[in-house]
Order: structure tokens, then sequence, then C-alpha cells
């Protein structure tokens, strides 16, 4: 698209009442606006990235075999008095109609996908399954200082397999994992974040959480040095030993969670009395499991751990646009020729299936184009100036890397990008 | 995707409290699940139709020049006090949070929409400009008793535009007019969707609906005989002749809302104090327009117009999927050449890019296949049966047609969809 068309502009200041780097930088960036404590909007930009990360995330889920589906934010309190939520939930919002109807705002689904999976599986023969669905969740979290890290609304993956086996549970929660670091190196933090064992919340005694090296985490780790496992330090207490290799050799380290897996065992399809009839007409036990990623978390991570001093470091899969195209009109053929060359490329790259983020902006000096260039993050830069086009040629950047190279108009391909 | 793993499955009863046929077959054929009165989720098959319904409008709001964003449910009770809807707006459902925050739950935008494009838009260079979300909005309803026509909780597409030129403004408005008559074609009901004059609500004297007949609906609007406008009962006695053609020649139709167009003009801007900084250093008011159409009920309604008793007919932009592959698995063989054949289909449409729902299901009889097909109304219906495969053929079935055809397998074409 035409930057000069872009619905939310560059910021100079920073803003002052934001502690994480990366929120500030989304902000500045115009990627995301403040509403209230703990309550963002997407800009476009912002929003372009949110959609890419729904779908890296929805991809690995339908490799999991899972199907997508919607649920409701206005989950009724009956279903949250069926498994005594309603009382215990402390994040929970609560809602009042006009004819006195209560709701608890979806702050996590197992009080609706239960009865809702109940339904339509009563036979051994319907198991396994998996849902998912990505959307909104809402929490009354305290205290909301960290920027997209915690928020009070927010984008949501939350995916359900259903068992009547313990083994195929267990497989399938494994599946998981691995498909959730495929994620995260999508999101290029795969380097930098562990498996942890933590607590089970109010789902089951432990868990698995994904936890990223972070200076702005909320949380402390202790990763073993010999297999790689990290514990929370809110269960560190259980296991003087790492629990998968027996070893002491722990590291502290600052972090936090980008993701977040739970084995629900029969709890909540017991409240529900949820069972499945067997082939020799025995009631079964239904197990569940429950696998969650806030997406606009997972993407101030990204902006957290992908930045340098001028600005985002936006990995290819998730970035707002592949191509940063700038062009620089020069002053004595009033950018005629400079225009008519990068609107070529700008036209050509989008044949070839790329997106393309062209600035096109007239009365916006060179310093304060690169200025926005680096700020915004774009994976790839390439430069239309004067001063390139007496060689034919475009100057190619890459947002991680210093190297500048000049490159033939003719030849600007896909090995480029 | 195979059939025999499909989440939701079809239900023989018709719902008991369900008064629109659309919703009841919406049920019946596991696309929806009500959770609530007014509170529906999407099950697979629904997340589809929904999902194709928010790819069309999108595309449409794009080739608008609109910039998608996303904003929050939680809006604050001070931009709802800006307006003095938090007091007017009887439909805001009002949630409080652990430290006395107080958030109106999104029943529309234009209180958070008008502050973030204030914050981006200055000056008369950065007019005019269009955003658009495609969300969830939630409402106060009363009565909720027409299924997915009125919802208390809903995907909605709001177009904001903003305009400093009021033919500029009223230019935009007649484009998104004719966008909309698009996206009505596509969903498959532009030969009964009506072009109203109506009230403004909240918002203006006057606004224009989309109103689609049906006798579903809970609306009356006076179709002009001669030019096509038509009128809304609640402003018909204000236009004893059309005002568009002078006629008094009106048809009484029964009828529902499927998609609304409002002129703000500086109502919102102004609260806010949104103004644009003038060529000359002067001030210039800042004119809105709104733009919504509410999906479920969309998807509500095509359910409400194209059925017939068996069942639904989906148009082909919105279906679920393309084609519905039926086996009929024959006794004698154990099915095991059909199921080659099949497979074979199954593959070959998907690599050319069509979506195939395969019934593969072994211990249904060819009776309930069937039925269940005309329930789901998927546009495109093929058969392989030991019957068919003697004449080395499919039988082929559009969803709105009677006429059966058979077809050679190695003529299964793009002609044939």
């Amino acid at each position: 698209m035409l930057q000069s068309q872009l619905f939310a502009k560059t910021i100079k200041e920073d803003p002052k009442d934001e502690t994480s780097v990366g929120t500030r930088l989304l902000i500045r960036a115009g990627f995301i606006e403040k509403i209230a404590a703990g309550v963002y909007a997407m800009l476009p930009l912002g929003f372009k990235v949110l959609s890419n990360i729904e779908n890296v995330i929805a991809k690995e889920m339908e490799n999991l075999g899972a199907q997508r589906v919607a649920m409701s934010a206005l989950v009724p309190k009956t279903n949250w008095q069926v498994t005594g939520r309603w009382q215990t939930l402390d994040v929970l919002y609560k809602v009042k109609g006009k004819g006195n109807e209560e709701y608890g705002l979806g702050a996590t689904h197992e009080e609706e996908v239960t009865p809702i999976a109940q339904k339509h599986h009563l036979s051994y023969k319907d198991f396994p399954f998996a849902v998912y669905q990505i959307q909104t969740k809402f929490r009354d979290e305290l205290r909301a200082k960290s920027g997209l890290l915690r928020t009070r609304e927010f984008l949501m993956k939350d995916l359900y397999s259903f068992h009547i086996d313990a083994a195929d549970c267990d497989k399938y929660y494994d599946r998981v994992k691995e498909a959730y670091f495929s994620i995260f190196g999508a999101a290029g933090i795969a380097q930098t974040t562990f498996l942890t064992l933590a607590s089970g919340g109010t789902f089951s005694k432990f868990s698995h959480e994904f936890q990223t090296l972070t200076d702005a985490g909320e949380d402390l780790i202790y990763h073993c040095g010999n297999c790689g496992l990290a514990i929370n330090r809110e269960v560190k207490s259980e296991f003087p030993k790492c629990p998968d290799c027996g070893s002491t050799d722990f590291d502290e380290k600052k972090s936090i969670e980008v993701g977040n897996i739970f084995k629900l065992g029969t709890k909540y399809s017991e409240a529900f009395g949820f069972e499945a009839q067997g082939s020799d007409g025995k009631k079964l036990p239904v197990l569940m499991n429950c696998y969650g990623i806030g997406l606009p978390r997972l993407m101030g991570i990204i902006a957290e751990s992908l930045h340098d001093d001028k600005g985002l470091v936006w990995p290819r899969a998730v970035a707002p646009f592949n191509v940063h195209l700038v062009e620089l009109p020069s002053r004595d053929d009033s950018g005629s020729q400079t225009k008519t060359v990068a609107q070529k490329i700008y036209l050509d790259l989008q044949k070839q299936g790329l997106t393309v983020l062209y600035d096109d902006r007239k009365t916006v000096s060179a310093g304060e184009k690169f200025k926005d260039s680096d700020l915004i993050g774009i994976p790839t830069r390439l430069v239309v100036s004067a001063k390139t086009l007496e060689q034919e040629s475009v100057e190619v950047k890459k947002r991680d890397s210093n190297e500048v190279e000049l490159i033939k108009i003719d030849q600007i391909g896909n090995s480029v990008f």
C-alpha cells in the first residue's frame, strides 16, 4: 500500500505511561493504540501482524486435525455455576442484561466447549476430536501495566482436545508441544523460548508453559543446563532436581509466558456429566486437554525480543509487509524519474505475490523516511533514488543486517527477499 | 474434509424454541449452537460460512480503500460520556472492573474510532480516509427471539469514513451503497433486497437501510413500484410520495434489515473536538459516515431466503464447501471400489482448489446420506456408487435443481462446478 495513505502515522515521542519497550515501539511505529490500561486497539499495521500470527497458528491447528469454531463472549452464569467458577475465577467480568440474564465474559471457554462437545459426541467412535477458536478473551486483571504483555481484553487461540484413551491423550499433548515450537519458530523466538513446568492454576496440579526470555517478563524460570527443560519458580521447590534428566544445574532467568498447555483430566467433563458410550455399552470417562496462546501478547513478545535502538525487526512470517519500497525523489526532476521506476517495481513485486509498503511521500526528507522505515521494521528495504538510478539499480538492505547492496532493477527477483 | 470426522452432527428434531425457519435449519444441519437467548456459537460448518461472508465483505471494503483495524470491546465509560451515550444508548452492557474501571461493551464504535482518527489526522491533506472493523458487538436486546436475526452478541462489519468536503462525503456514501449490493449479490439475496429510507436512530434524522423481503422480518417497508426505492414504515408518514421519483404506487412488504448506512455529519467529530487544519490555517469541520452489516444476521437471512423443505441452499460464494462428494459403498465388495474412486476424486478436486466435504461414512444408509446432504445444502453434489461406476461415471446434482446427470469420471472438471 501507499505510505502516504497509511491510516496511522509514526510518533516521535516515546509514550510515557508504558514500561514495555516493545509496546512503546509498537505505539510509536503506529501499530497499536492505547485505549485504556490493559486495553489496546490494533491500527492497520498492527492488524496485519496480528492476522499473520493468526494464520500461522490456524495452519498449525488444522495440521493437528482441529476444527475451528467460534464461541460466545457472553457465557451464561449457569454454565459457570456447573463448575463452580462463577465464584472462584477472580478475573471473570460479570455482566447483567435488562431481563436479569447474567453472563461471565469468556475468560476461558471450558464452560462452553464442554456442553457443545457433549451434545455431538456420545459414542466411543466419535473420539478423539479437537476444536479451536481464535477469539477475544476478557480478564479483569488487577494490574495491567505491561503494555501488550498483560491486557484485560485480547485475542486468544484456545485448542481443546477430547479423548477416551489416556495414551492417546498424552500423545496428542506432545504433538501440540511440537506445533507450539513451530509457531514460535515462525515468530522468531524459538531460540529464546523454553518448555517450562508450571502450576496448573485452576485447571490441574501442573501444566506446561512456554517461557520466552526477556527482562520485561514477570516470571522467573530455572533452566536446566543439561536437558533444556525449565521450571517456573512457583513450583521450583517441588523439583530440587530436573524431573526429566535429574540434573541440578539450573540457571535463573527472567521470562514471560507465551503459551500454556494443560491436562484437564475429567475435571470439566465430569462437571457436565459428559461421558462416552463404550463399545460394550458401559460409560467411559472423557479426558480433556486445553492449549492457549494469547496473540497480542505473542506480538508484544516479538516486539520485546526483536528490536534494536532504531525500531522493530519483524521476522518474515509475521511482518506487516514483505518489502518496504522507499522512493527518494530528487529535487531537480521533481521526482518524476524515481516515481516512474518505483511505481513499476511496486506493481511488479505485488504481481509476484509480495506485499509492499511503498513510501511515496513527497514532502518528507530522506532522513525521516529512513527513520520511519527502521522504526516500522519491515524485513527488506529497497531504496530508489536519483543516485541508484544512475546505475540502473536499487539499494537493498535487510532490516536485521547493516549491509547495503546495489542490485540491477531487472534482477529484483524473489531471491532478494 | 471427511464427514466422518465432522465435529457437529445433523439433528433430526426441529428445535422447539426457535421461530425462524432459517435458524432452525442451521441448528439441525449442525452449523450453529444456541448458547442462550440471543447468543449462538458457530460450529465448524457455520464458521466456514461466516468466514466466507467475512472475506466477501473485506474484499469490498479494501476496494473502497478502507484499512482494517481492530478496536476494543471494552470501551471506557469516559468515551461514552463525551457523546452522552453512556446514559442514552439503551442497549449498552455496562461492565465494572476490580479497580472500579467502567466500560460499555462496544455496541457501536463511534466513541472509539473518532478519537483514534483524530490523533492521526490533523491536516486537510490527510482527508478523506476510511477504516473498517469486523468484530463482535454486544447489544442488550430486550427481546431476542428471532434466532440469528436478532442477537445480543454478533460479528459486525463497521466501516467509518471521514471527510472535509461534503460532495466527497456524499460520493463515498453512494460508492458504499454499490459495494453493499455486490455483497448481497454474492450472498444470493440481491434480488430481494431494497435500498430503504429509514429513521436515523441515535445517529441522524434519516438513514438508508438495506431491507430483504422475508416473512420472518420485523419490519414493514413500502416498495415503490416505479423506481424501486423502499421506505420503512417508521418514516413513511413523512413521504406520501416517493422522494426519488414522485410515484405514489407502493407495495407493503414484510422485511428485515440486512445493512444500514448513516450520514453522521459532525455529530461525533464535534463531540470529540475533531477538526482538520485547513490549507489557510483555519479549522475545518470533519464529516463522518458509518456503514454496518451484521454477519450472523446476514447468514440467518441467507438461510431464511434460500432453502426448501429439505434444507439449506447455499449460494456458491458463501457455501461451507464447493462440493459434497457422497460415497455409497456397495455391500458386496465392502465398498472397496467406491472408496478407491471417491478418494481419488476427493484428492483431485482439492488439487484443483475446490473445497470438498467427503461423506465417507460407512454405517449410514444412502437415504440418510442424501437427507443430510440436502439439509447441509452444498451447491454441487457428486455421488459415487457401484451403479455409477458401472458406467465409469459419477452422478452430479446441483442443490438448487432437480436434474441429475451422469458424468464420466475423467470429465469431472471445473465446468461441473
